[in-house]
C-alpha cells in the first residue's frame, strides 16, 4: 500500500502532524483567477515554481494557459524537466562550469530553456560552452531594479544586450526585470509608484533594444504583489507570479486594489496542521510545529482553526510553537489539531516532502514537493 | 557511479553550491572532547540528534561512548532505529493515537526506547496502548524549568511520577529537565546562575522520587551551552548536548569558562559553501545561498573564507545572500566560493540532504542527512 493509498479519503483532521495541506478548490481558483485576469489584460503568465516546488502544480499552471515556468536554480529546472515540463526560465545567473554543463545537458531536453545573464564575462563563458556543444542557449538580459541583488544596471543593459547578441552560442530573447523589494510594500499606492517607476525604466531599455535591432521578444518580470499594477506597462510580456497559488500571511497582509488593508484576490490555499502536545498552562498550549515546520520569516503565522479572534502563534524553538489564547476561558486540549496560515510560503514549503490535497475536508491526493531542497 | 563515488577525492572548493561541509577532524575532536570532558566529571552523554539529523554522526557518538541518543520526534526515532541505532529517547511528549501506535511499533525494535510524559491523561493513554500490546514503555517525567514549553511544574512532578509508577504498561525511569531558554545567555556567569537555579529544583524532585521509592535511575537534561555548568549537579546522570558536534555562530558567540566573549571548546565542524553569482557592484556581491540554504535564525552567519575582517553576510530573499565587504579595495569575483559558519545549525542542516565530509581539503565521504524533514 502506497502512502497515498493509506491516506486517501481520510479526514484532514486525522493527518499526522505537522503537515502541509492544500485546498484543491482554492488552488484551482487561484491558478485560474490569475491566468484569466492577466489574459484579459493582454499579458502572459510565466509562474515561478520556487514558491510551490511542485511539478504537479506547475503542470496545472501550464494546463491553465501559462507559457512557461520560472525557477531560481538549475537543480529545480532539472526537476521540472524530469517531470515532463518544458519552457523553463532560470531567473538567476548560472556562472560555474559545472552548472553551465548541466544547463546545456538540460537544453537537449528543453529546447526553449532560458537563462538570465547580468555580466559580459558570464555571457562569454556560456557562449563558449554552448559553441563547444554546437547548441544555442536562450538568454535574457537581467536588469537590476535598484535592488543590487542580480541584474545589470539600466544604463549598461543595452551594451550587455549587444555583446550577447553578437555571441553565436547565445540566442538573445529579451529582458527580465524583477523588483522583489517592492512586492510586500503594504500600501497599494506606494507599491504601485515604486513598481511602475522601476518597470518604466526597464521598458525604456526594452524599447532601446527594439530601436537598435536587438531581439526583444520577451520582457518578463513582476510578482504576486505587483501583478495588479505591472500589467499597465505595455512592453511587459509576461509575469513571474508565484505566491498567488498558495499564499501566506505576509502577502495576505498587504493592501490591494480592492482593499487597502488586505489582499483578498487570492485566498490561502495552503495551511499547516499542528497538534497540541503540551497543555499545562491556562493561557497557552504548545504545538508540534516550530522553526523546522514553519519557516521563521515573513511575519506571524495566523491561526485559522479553531477560529478565535486574537489567538497568536509564537515560535518556541526548532520543534515547538505556542498558541496564545486571547481570553482566560479559552483553551485547547492535548491532541487537538490547529490550522495555521504560514507566514512565508516559499521557504516553509521547502521544509516538507509532500502536500496533502484536500477536497470537502478529505484527502484526495498526495503531491510530492519534488523540488524540495533543490537549492543548487 | 554513485554520487559519493563522483565526489570522492575532489577539492571542497569544486563542490556544487550551496552545500554543507563537515571537517571530519573537527567533528571527531568535538565528539571526543565532550565525551571525555563529561566522563571525567562522572557524567554520561545522551546526545541530541535533532542538531545533525544524521545517523552516521549518531553512530559515531555511540562509538565514542554515548549511552543513547535523543530525538525530538517519533519519525526521527524511526529513522535512527532503521539505521541500526538503539537506546533512543524522545524528548517531547507523544500524544496522538497514531504516533503512540508507531512508538509501540518501535519499542519492539528498541526495547530501551524511552519517551517523556508531562500529563496524567497522556500517561493513561500511553499505558492503555502499551497494555493492549502487552509491552512496557519506558518513561521519564518531563519537568518544566520555567519555560512553559513542555513539562510538568516542579510542584506537580512527584504526583505525576506516582501516577506513572502505578501504571502497569509504563516503566518509570526518572526525569528530564531541559532548560532551553538559558542555553544562549551570553554571560557565562548569568547562564550558570540561571541553569543551576532550574536544575537544582529538578534535582530536588529527583531526590523526592528517591525518597518516595519511585524509580530514579535517570536524570537527563542540559545542552551545549550549559554542559560546562550542569555537571555540578550531583543528581544529573546524563547530558543531552547536540550543537557541540557542528556548532554555529549563535553558540560560538556566547561566553565560556575560558573566555567571556567566545565559546572556543568546540570549533565549528560545519560550514556552508556558496558561490558568487552576481558581482556588479563595488561594495558587495550576491551569492547563491539565501533563506532556503541558511536558516534565518540565530544571528548572522560568519564569513570564514576568504578570511577578511568585517565581511558581512546578509539574507537577500529565498535564494540569495549578499557578502558586504569591509573596504573599498576588497572584492570577490563571479564564480568564487565563500565559506560561512551558519547562524543556527539545527534548522539549517534540516534544509539539506547530505553532508560532504572533508579531510585535508578533499571530499572523503558523503553522509545522508537521513532525518532531514522528519518533523512528525
Amino acid at each position: 500500500m502506497t502512502k497515498k493509498e493509506k491516506v486517501y479519503g481520510i479526514s484532514k483532521w486525522a493527518l499526522d502532524t505537522p503537515c502541509l495541506v492544500i485546498e484543491e478548490e482554492i488552488l484551482g481558483h487561484n491558478i485560474k483567477e490569475m491566468q484569466n485576469y492577466l489574459n484579459k489584460l493582454g499579458k502572459q503568465l510565466r509562474p515561478h515554481a520556487k514558491t510551490h516546488k511542485c511539478s504537479r502544480i506547475a503542470q496545472k499552471q501550464i494546463e491553465a494557459g501559462a507559457i512557461g515556468i520560472c525557477v531560481a536554480k538549475v537543480s529545480e529546472a532539472e526537476g521540472l524537466v524530469k517531470a515532463g515540463l518544458r519552457n523553463i526560465l532560470i531567473t538567476s545567473p548560472v556562472v560555474t562550469d559545472y552548472k553551465i554543463s548541466r544547463l546545456l545537458d538540460l537544453l537537449l531536453l528543453d529546447r526553449e530553456l532560458m537563462v538570465v545573464v547580468d555580466n559580459a564575462a558570464n555571457a562569454q563563458k556560456l557562449n563558449e560552452a554552448a559553441c563547444q556543444r554546437s547548441v544555442r542557449l536562450n538568454v535574457l538580459i537581467d536588469l537590476d531594479p535598484g535592488m543590487g541583488r542580480t541584474g545589470v544596471s539600466f544604463e549598461q543593459a543595452l551594451a550587455l544586450g549587444k555583446i550577447v547578441h553578437r555571441l553565436p552560442g547565445l540566442n538573445l530573447k529579451g529582458i527580465q526585470c524583477y523588483a522583489g523589494q517592492v512586492q510586500h510594500i503594504p500600501s497599494f499606492n506606494e507599491r504601485s509608484q515604486a513598481s511602475l517607476n522601476w518597470l518604466k525604466q526597464a521598458a525604456e531599455v526594452f524599447r532601446q533594444f527594439q530601436k537598435e535591432g536587438l531581439p526583444a521578444e520577451i520582457f518578463t518580470g513582476s510578482g504576486t504583489g505587483t501583478a495588479e499594477i505591472d500589467w499597465q506597462i505595455p512592453e511587459l510580456t509576461d509575469l513571474q507570479v508565484g505566491s498567488y497559488t498558495l499564499m501566506d500571511t505576509e502577502y495576505l497582509g498587504i493592501g490591494s486594489a480592492e482593499d487597502p488593508q488586505r489582499f483578498k484576490k487570492f485566498p490561502p490555499a495552503l495551511t499547516l496542521l499542528s497538534t497540541v502536545i503540551s497543555a499545562n498552562h491556562p493561557g497557552f498550549v504548545t504545538i508540534d510545529a516550530g522553526l523546522k515546520s514553519i519557516y521563521h520569516h515573513g511575519g506571524i503565522p495566523q491561526v485559522v482553526f479553531p477560529a478565535n479572534e486574537g489567538w497568536r502563534y509564537e515560535w518556541r524553538g526548532d520543534e515547538h510553537g505556542m498558541i496564545h489564547f486571547a481570553g482566560a476561558d479559552q483553551k485547547l486540549k492535548l491532541g487537538e489539531v490547529v490550522e495555521l496560515i504560514v507566514s512565508h510560503c516559499d521557504p516553509t514549503v521547502n521544509l516538507f516532502d509532500e502536500f496533502y490535497v484536500i477536497r470537502d475536508g478529505r484527502v484526495i491526493d498526495l503531491w510530492p514537493i519534488d523540488l524540495r531542497g533543490k537549492c543548487q
